[in-house]
């Protein structure tokens, strides 16, 4: 029994590879004959792939620092563990970027024979990545518990995932936003020129940025989360059930599962018929959940442990349940929305504060619905004999399990949304052109969602590796009473909103320089604004990978020495306080940011759909200044959150065991 | 010795009222004889009776139902304690009111002679609420603890006074902003209107909106903390030195000591001859501080407790820290502000994300003074063999000893903020409006730091009543992985981040009402924009008044129950998660929207002092808006946000025997 679990294991993972690889040659041979069209994407191109190396390069070097300073503290072991993790998810984004910039150019060319023959390619585009994301995981951790026999060295893999999530999503996050907001505010706001005029010196960073931000940024992110759940259940498993193999393989053999569920839900996709891209993903991502609590309930009779079924559920319900606040918060439809824009009618104060203010109240049912999976998790887990933290780590699990068709469904978005741009560069006609929109709106909607969905798993991910961290170090109590706790506490209570100033600060300081260089370019480079002349895109992308990189030190750096500085000097038992201060703030924060940034983008789109008067109005421009506002917020501040607290965890977990021996002060 | 003692506090409370009493009569010696002037101080002054009016029934009815629950639940004794807390607060905040806004008259009409007249009236006028507030608090917290000789039962005085703080801080707060931002939005905006002018239907709410929101809601904020500590104390001392009579009455001492030294404070601010009143304003606290420092260092000889001198003096820096981190960030002299003020040349948008980005920043050296003064305070009480807890409370009480002298220069700021808006509408010359200005300039700088030393001091404050719930319900440990406490700490979290949307919302909401109900003005009433004809100005009240009071329902009525349902559901370990949840989020929460408001604010002032081509300019109708985000940011939801968790701590103490005994689940 065990070496069949063994083998399905790692054998469902290369099956996604190989799936994956399938779906490449596929997609290989859709074509595109629009030149102009194949132009854009090949700037599009080169642009990620300037910034992937320089990103890359960064990864080195921070990369190289830690290697060894794990080689020197904890042993070779958990540094070879370390690269496999970045150099997998560095392998995944890579993959999944290189991918998505070719396939714009051919949705966008398939989007003249409609909805159905273009769709397809966007989506199996995306599901690429997405099966590679939860493939290149599920072998890597394995592969590495297979050879070392212990957790807490696979436990190194995932801080070298995280390690680039962390670089990838914040850096993605700066680089995107940069580009986007200095591209609107001169060329939309000053020039009035549409979204994806190629006259806008800033057009290509914009859709490198959508690349780099939403497919590299939140497949690593998303990659991050699942391996840090996985291996957290593993350690909880190995620490707290030593000799039953069933507890430290059934996260595994989850994510084996939750492959297979994805592969299921995408055939779903692929013979669903609809007219409606957002409906084909949605029916996706459904089947796909049916699919794996399905397959969980047998999985859990057949390895005998029937109490984590519960547990498992409760995270999946979870995810559901965040999900919809983020979509209830940010649809167009609802009166989130729809009492925002109404606000803009006063000018863009209140529509500010009203958007910021629903992002805080959207907080309400994501956080009940957080603690309701918690304590089901912990309960069911009890009322069945199994420990409480075992069953809380097993819901995070359950809720990234189908990560598989989540990221698929994300990194649609992206593409799509690329698409539009060649079929504007391409000069398509305008049928092609709301093709082109229709599929767009679809991948809005999905990239709402998988936020949500990555903040929630996140959340639960902490809260697994939160008790990793306490076994590790042997906290068996962790007293608020005690001083040092109730510092901790406030240290890390206040991680998550210096980490979001300094990314937020990054993205306006680089913008106000790229501002500065379109208002340049359109004054210097005659004959740019009539279109007889192509703007220097190439000085766009360099300012806004420049930029990126250069602000990413800061913040990024704070995130490695910040819990190493607590720990070391107050010990532990601050660190423990530290953490959980950290991913109580963090989770708020990044749901508020999220939602907040979603709400404001659509009470935009509300209004240029003609409410209170439509494009042009006082209500209009109000309405493009909170999404201004938003940008950050959603794509750059709000989603780092996850992985910074994700690596806080993570390095307290790692060098806890340290602490315990050298710390100044241990209170 | 002890009969000393106990006469000693509550003569000094005595002392405090006289001097009041004799600031009072010289104020009223003091005179205006510009009528216009006076008609519109005489409509302020209607404007706030009728406010305050209906706050005190809705108060009533509040109070009435919670003393019959107390009265049913815990006794009469703490019933009648907590009226005596309801109706002292609500004393010292109808005086200060009363005395504010007939200050302000006067004041502008001394400010035909220059600063050097002028200034006294406006401080010695704030120092009346100042002195009342300290005076009243002591006298009803020595008596009732002479009557009844339990400090649990001067709980119930504290509870009494956070009541009504909460409604007064937060109704207060809605108020004043719905005023502000209406006139604003109308009036200058679309009317091209200056401040107070006449014509400005929303110009008497406003001013109104001044005094109800920074005098008496303000006012009771600070003695809601004030009192929450000192019983605190008490109570610590009470418990963990059972007999030791010195341990209860020292934070009672050096409330007393804090007046003395306060009254020193105010003769040093009397006879200082600067022009400058911003210097004498800052020199009367400094030496309060210093006269406080001394007078607590022989307190400590002679009751023999040297070892609480160090806990006072760390909550007394970490205020100082606390006050110059709020002015830093929001000094118009310093970077934030002006770095804020530059990104307005490319729209409000940035300028927005800078200044909230400056604002969560800002809560990184705040949180160091924090932490500093906790842990200063417990390892020094430690160290001269006190217990931890009783130190990190008194630290509490040793930074809001001095709060005589921070209240007179708080209220200090609408009175002259007031006296301004006199000076205008009694056609003053524009040497006497420089004057007001001028005046009027130090109030703001006063204003910001009494807002971080409130911030702070609730933070401690809470800290202080935190042990005193723990201490209370029996709790000696409280383990965050306990889930039932990890839950509480979601659910805490949370409070702040909902109560600020229900604030903010509630503000936009009555915004927009006053913005439809003054535009309907300019457009109905023939002759208003000529001047010809005056404003509907008491429909705009109106409007203030009863939005006010409706909104407060569901933040105030969730703030009492929040605690009760986790309590008496998830039982007291998970209250305590709750608490501790509530009051991380909540100071960080509370410190970055008071600094981002601050900080907006004076980056408008900035642009209009001529930085980016000053007034009219794109840039500055960005500052406008950043001015009118943030304006519910520094004055509604931020410092509600103390009261907020002073209230569910007081809450969660005084109902928390119960708990233990009739908790549904107890986790």
């Amino acid at each position: 029994m065990n070496s069949i679990i063994k083998l399905f294991i790692p054998l469902t993972g290369v099956l996604s590879i190989v799936v994956a690889g399938f779906f490449y040659k596929w997609l290989d041979k859709q074509v595109s004959k629009n030149t102009k069209s194949l132009e854009f994407s090949k700037e599009i191109q080169i642009g990620s792939v300037t910034y992937l190396k320089r990103l890359f390069q960064a990864l080195f070097m921070l990369a190289g620092v830690i290697t060894l300073i794990i080689l020197f503290c904890l042993g070779w072991q958990t540094a070879i563990a370390y690269l496999a993790g970045a150099i997998c998810s560095g392998s995944a984004a890579w993959a999944g970027m290189y991918i998505s910039t070719r396939a714009n150019a051919k949705v966008a060319w398939a989007a003249r024979k409609g909805i159905k023959v273009a769709f397809p390619i966007g989506f199996f585009a995306g599901a690429i990545m997405g099966l590679s994301v939860v493939g290149l995981a599920l072998i890597g951790m394995s592969i590495i518990y297979y050879i070392f026999g212990d957790p807490n060295i696979v436990l190194g893999f995932s801080f070298g995932a995280s390690s680039l999530a962390l670089l990838a999503k914040a850096g993605g996050g700066i680089y995107t936003k940069s580009a986007d907001i200095g591209a609107d505010l001169v060329g939309k706001v000053e020039f009035n020129l549409k979204e994806d005029d190629m006259r806008n010196p800033a057009v290509i960073a914009d859709n490198v940025g959508d690349n780099v931000g939403d497919v590299a940024g939140m497949g690593a992110d998303i990659f991050d989360s699942y391996v840090a759940a996985v291996v957290a259940v593993m350690i909880l498993g190995f620490e707290l059930y030593h000799g039953k193999v069933e507890f430290v393989f059934y996260p595994l053999v989850l994510g084996a599962v939750g492959i297979l569920a994805s592969m299921l839900g995408m055939i779903i996709v692929k013979y669903r018929k609809s007219d409606d891209p957002g409906s084909n993903l949605n029916a996706g991502t459904i089947a796909t959940t049916i699919f794996f609590a399905i397959l969980t309930y047998f999985v859990c009779k057949t390895l005998n442990i029937g109490g984590v079924f519960w547990p498992t559920i409760a995270g999946l319900v979870a995810g559901v349940i965040i999900g919809f606040t983020s979509d209830k918060f940010t649809d167009i439809e609802q009166k989130p929305v729809q009492d925002t824009a109404k606000a803009a009618q006063t000018g863009a104060a209140l529509l500010i504060l009203n958007g910021f203010s629903y992002g805080l109240l959207s907080v309400l049912p994501s956080v009940l619905g957080i603690c309701g999976a918690m304590a089901v998790a912990w309960f069911s887990a009890v009322g069945a004999g199994i420990s409480g933290v075992y069953g809380v780590a097993v819901a995070a699990v359950g809720m990234l399990s189908i990560t598989g068709m989540i990221i698929s469904a994300d990194a649609y978005g992206p593409i799509v949304d690329n698409a539009k741009g060649c079929a504007e560069a391409g000069g398509e006609n305008e049928k092609t052109i709301a093709v082109c929109d229709k599929l767009d709106a679809a991948g809005n909607t999905a990239k709402a969602i998988t936020k949500g969905f990555a903040i929630g798993a996140a959340a639960l991910t902490v809260l697994a590796l939160f008790s990793v961290y306490s076994e590790t170090v042997g906290l068996k109590i962790l007293d608020l009473r005690n001083p040092g706790v109730a510092v901790g506490l406030f240290l890390g209570g206040m991680m998550p909103a210096v980490f979001s100033a300094l990314t937020i600060l990054a993205v306006s300081r680089n913008a106000f320089k790229m501002v500065n260089e379109i208002r340049r370019q359109f004054k210097e480079i005659k004959g740019l604004l009539q279109g007889k002349v192509k703007p220097d895109s190439a000085k766009c992308v360099d300012i806004a990978t420049t930029g990126a990189l250069r602000e990413l030190i800061l913040p990024g750096v704070l995130s490695f020495l910040a819990p190493l500085i607590v720990g070391f000097t107050l010990g532990v038992n601050a660190l423990g306080g530290f953490l959980a201060g950290s991913i109580v703030v963090g989770i708020i924060f990044a749901l508020f940011m999220a939602n907040a940034g979603g709400l404001w983008d659509n009470a935009k789109k509300y209004i240029e759909d003609g409410a209170f008067g439509g494009k042009g109005t006082e209500a209009h421009k109000a309405a493009v200044i909170g999404d201004t506002v938003g940008d950050p917020f959603k794509d750059t501040a709000g989603p780092s959150i996850n992985t910074l607290i994700t690596v806080m965890s993570l390095v307290a977990t790692i060098f806890g065991p340290l602490m315990v021996k050298f710390s100044i002060f241990n209170l």
